[in-house]
């Protein structure tokens, strides 16, 4: 897999991948950025949380499940102390439905954290991955 | 750091964090997406490059480099087997400049991965990282 970042000028880059997307990135003001694209520590979090949900999604859609709303937040915790890396990263899953089944939702979060999800794979043995979630029935 | 990831449709997710910047996440026709967006293994490369692009930069800069063009290449290799991760993950920097001096260069790299970049410092942690550079004499 392969991804190309290009600088644009003072802390602006524009990451783009096989996929043919392009991402833009930036840092605050604070270091030295204009706050005109996502920080790649953001990124990372949200791509968690992109990986996870698709794998969850789909597996409740091959069950049969009526979601009609679904939100994952991940927060990720990091020291203050350098080198900084992300120590603990939390996954909540917010699944909206009619009867949504309990038993789906935690089997569906189970695959995915549990084998299918790569990007949850990778940083999961960086971090301490840790998951919740809430069902909300309609 | 917080995060928020919603599902709108298919395989798509729209991925907000704490600076406010939106990104859009698919998945491709293969694995039941539209592909209308990055797919998150990508954003993950993308925020990796981002960020060590954004320490080379401002420490190129500090060291009065004269840098007009800057890419970073990141590939990552993922075997085939379940679970998959990232297991080797290289990155290339490419400088472009006027009397650009590959010590800077080297030193801006090594101060990067070996302490500043958070999502190097993460994702080092789960995959094998190399590194390599190339300089571009204007």
């Amino acid at each position: 897999m392969k991804s190309k970042i290009k600088f644009v000028e003072n802390m602006q880059f524009v990451g783009t991948a096989d996929s043919g997307h392009a991402v833009v990135m930036d840092a605050p003001p604070s270091a030295g950025g204009n706050n005109i694209g996502s920080k790649p520590s953001e990124l990372l979090l949200m791509a968690f949380g992109g990986c996870s949900g698709m794998d969850v999604i789909s597996i409740l859609r091959k069950k049969k499940q009526d979601v009609t709303n679904f939100e994952i937040n991940v927060n990720g915790e990091t020291p203050e102390s350098h080198p900084r890396s992300f120590t603990d990263i939390h996954i909540e899953y917010i699944v909206t439905g009619r009867n949504v089944s309990e038993e789906a939702v935690k089997r569906a979060i189970e695959l995915s954290l549990g084998n299918y999800c790569m990007v949850g794979n990778t940083i999961g043995k960086a971090a301490k991955i840790t998951h919740s979630y809430k069902i909300v029935q309609e």
